[in-house]
C-alpha cells in the first residue's frame, strides 16, 4: 500500500498524431502484441472503432476528432468541403450507437468546422487539428481530476472491484475508473483490485491486467460470475467502473455485466461508483430506457481468439451494454466532483459549471 | 413448442461398463470430439474426475461406484482386501471436495463391500458391480421423476435460463435441471432456453448447447454477465439449475455464478429452482456456510482451450462453486416432488420417504 514516486510510469496514451497520420494502439492484439495501426483515412479509423482496436467511450471521442481532420485531406472547397465533412461525420457516427462521447465529439467538431470553413479547407483542417489536440490533452487532465475526486472516497485497505477496461487504453490517457484506482493506490488507500475478465472480449483479462501490471498495482483476475461469491465473502469494499452514456436522471449504460455487478453490490451494501467525464452525460436522454443498446456479432461469444467454443450450430446473443438504474449508484465521479443523488439536480449543476481551471 | 415423439432421441449416458472396463465420455473434448476414455484402474478414474473429463455431481457418484469395482481387481483376501478397498475409497474421496454425491456413493459402496467381503474378493466385487449397475439405472429413473415434477411448475411459453451443464452428461442419463427443461419441452410448455456459457470451463457453451442441439430444443447462448440485462428486459420467466450439495436448511452449493444469477432473479421476481436428487442433500451439513468450496487452478481462467488470454504474470482466483442461500430458492425439485420453504421441514420429510416405486 505504499508508493514510490520515482517508479511512477509515464501516462500512456493509445492515440498519437504524427505528421498527418493517426496512430492507434491495436487493443485487439493486447496483451500479446503491442502493434500500432496507422490510419490515413476516416475509413481506417471507422474500421478500427468498429472492431474495437480502439475502444472506451473517451478514447473513441478523441479518435473521432482526429478522424475529422484526416477526413478533410484532399477535400474541395465550398459546398464540396461541407459535403465531405458531413460524409465523414456520418461514417463515424454509425460505428458505435451507445457511446455518447462519440456524438459529443462530432457535434463539437462540427462547430469548429462551421466556424472556420469560410477561410477554406486548409484553415478548417488546421483549426480541427488544434481542437483535436486540445481535446486529447483535456481528456488526460479531466481524468487526473476524476482520479483525485474518486480517490477521496476510498479508505485505507480498500479492495476494489472493476469491470471492463477504463484505463489509459480506454481514454486519451490515465483512465476514468482505472484512473480513480490509480489515484487511490498512489494515495496509499488501496489493498488490491479485483479485475473481472469481462466476456466476451475480455477487456478485463487482457487490458486492465496489462495496465495494472505496468502500474505495479496488486490485483487478481476472476471470472465475471465470481462477483456474487466475492461479495458474499466480504472480499470487496467498493466497486468503481466506467460508463458509455449517462442519462439526465443518473441511469448509466456501460459494458454488459455492469448491471449484474450493481445488483449484487446493492444486496451486500458495497458502494458502487461510476467514473466518467461530464461529456458522457447526455442531458437529452431522460432515462436509461432511452439508451440504444448495441447488439454485436454472435461470433464474439462463440469464438475466443479464433477458437470455436460452442457447437457449430450455436447462436449467441451478444448485447454489448446494459443499463444500471440510478438508485444502485452511490456516486458519479466526474472532473468537477462526485455527483450524488438526487442525480437530476446534481447532474444539472455539474453540466452548468464552467471547466475547472487546469 | 410442439414435440414429435418419434424424433425423441434415446437417453444418452456418459458412463458405460463394458467387460470389466469403465468407459467415460471425455467431456473436456466436447463439443469438438466425442472421445471415450477407457479406465482400467481407480487411478484412471480419479484422474478423469479431477480434470473434469467426467463431471456433474450425480455422474461423479455413479463413476465412483464403478471405480470401487475396478479397485478390487487383483486385490488379496481378508485384511489385504479391506486395505485395498480403503485405499481406493480414499483416493476417490479426495478428487472433488464439494460434491456430496461422491461421498454418498462411497459410503453406500462401503456398506455393500462390508456385507459381502466375508465371501471373498470375487463375491464382493460381483456385489459391488451389481450395486453400481443398479445405481446407474436408478439415477436415470430418478432424473425422469425430477423432470416430471419440475415440468409441472412451467407455464406454456416459458423462457428458462440455466447455468452450467446438468444434462445427460452430468448424470448417469437424462439430467437434473436439463431433465426438467427436457420434460417441460416435451410437455409443450417451453418457448426457449437461455444458456449461459459458464466460465471458466464453459460447460454451458460446450455441453448444454451440445445436448440441446441433440434434443432439438431451441436455445440461445449468452455470456454469464448478460443475466442482469436479460432479466431487466423481462426475457426470462424461470431459472432452473443443479446443485453439488444442499444443506439441511436448503442452502445450495453449485457452480460458481449460481449465486449471482439467484440475486438478480430475486430482484426481478423470477422464480429460481434447484433440481437435484435427494442424494445431493446432506443432512449433516446444517447450512451453506459449512460447505467446503473447492478452489481450482488459476490456469483454468487465464487459458481458454490452451490459449493464454491474460498477461503472463496474471494470477486468477478460481473458486469452483458458490452457495445460494435458501431464501432465494423458490423450490428444490427432487425425485419425490418439489420441496418448498421452510426447507428444514420439507427436506426432513423428503429424506424420510421411501424410494418411489419405479
Amino acid at each position: 500500500m505504499s508508493e514510490n514516486p520515482e517508479s511512477t510510469p509515464p501516462i500512456l496514451s493509445p492515440i498519437a498524431w504524427q505528421s498527418g497520420v493517426l496512430k492507434l494502439l491495436d487493443q485487439t492484439r493486447l496483451p500479446r502484441e503491442e502493434t500500432w495501426l496507422e490510419c490515413r483515412e476516416p475509413a481506417d479509423v471507422a474500421d478500427a472503432i468498429r472492431r474495437l482496436a480502439v475502444r472506451g467511450a473517451p478514447a473513441i471521442g478523441v479518435t473521432a476528432a482526429y478522424a475529422l481532420v484526416l477526413g478533410l485531406d484532399g477535400a474541395g472547397e465550398g459546398a464540396a468541403l461541407g459535403r465531405r465533412f458531413d460524409a465523414v461525420a456520418e461514417l463515424l457516427a454509425g460505428t458505435r450507437p451507445t457511446a455518447v462521447n462519440l456524438r459529443w465529439a462530432l457535434a463539437r467538431g462540427r462547430q469548429v468546422f462551421e466556424g472556420n470553413r469560410e477561410a477554406g479547407r486548409e484553415a478548417a483542417q488546421s483549426a480541427l487539428l488544434r481542437w483535436a489536440e486540445r481535446l486529447h490533452q483535456e481528456d488526460v487532465e479531466t481524468n487526473l481530476r476524476i482520479g483525485a475526486h474518486g480517490a477521496e472516497r476510498f479508505r485505507p485497505g480498500d479492495r476494489v472491484l472493476t469491470h471492463c477496461n477504463t484505463g489509459s487504453l480506454a481514454t486519451a490517457g490515465y483512465g476514468t475508473a482505472l484512473g480513480v484506482i490509480t489515484s487511490a493506490w498512489r494515495a496509499g488507500k488501496l489493498a488490491q483490485v479485483w479485475v473481472d475478465e469481462t466476456r466476451p472480449l475480455l477487456q478485463g483479462a487482457r487490458l486492465t491486467t496489462w495496465e495494472l501490471e505496468r502500474l505495479e498495482i496488486p490485483y487478481e483476475l476472476v471470472t465475471d460470475s465470481s462477483v456474487g461469491m466475492l461479495m458474499a465473502r466480504a472480499l470487496v469494499d467498493r466497486v468503481v467502473l466506467g460508463a458509455d452514456r449517462i442519462a439526465a436522471n443518473g441511469d448509466a449504460a456501460n459494458k454488459i455485466g455492469t448491471y449484474t455487478v450493481a445488483v449484487v453490490a446493492a444486496r451486500h451494501g458495497v458502494p458502487f461508483y461510476v467514473a466518467a467525464p461530464r461529456s458522457t452525460i447526455d442531458p437529452d436522454t431522460a432515462t436509461g430506457e432511452e439508451i440504444p443498446i448495441e447488439e454485436r456479432s454472435s461470433d464474439e461469444v462463440t469464438e475466443v481468439f479464433g477458437t470455436r467454443i460452442a457447437p457449430a450450430a450455436t447462436k449467441a446473443r451478444n448485447f454489448a451494454f446494459d443499463v444500471t438504474p440510478h438508485e444502485l449508484i452511490a456516486g458519479i465521479v466526474t472532473e468537477v466532483g462526485v455527483l450524488e443523488p438526487p442525480y437530476e439536480e446534481s447532474i444539472r449543476r455539474a453540466l452548468a459549471e464552467t471547466d475547472p481551471s487546469p
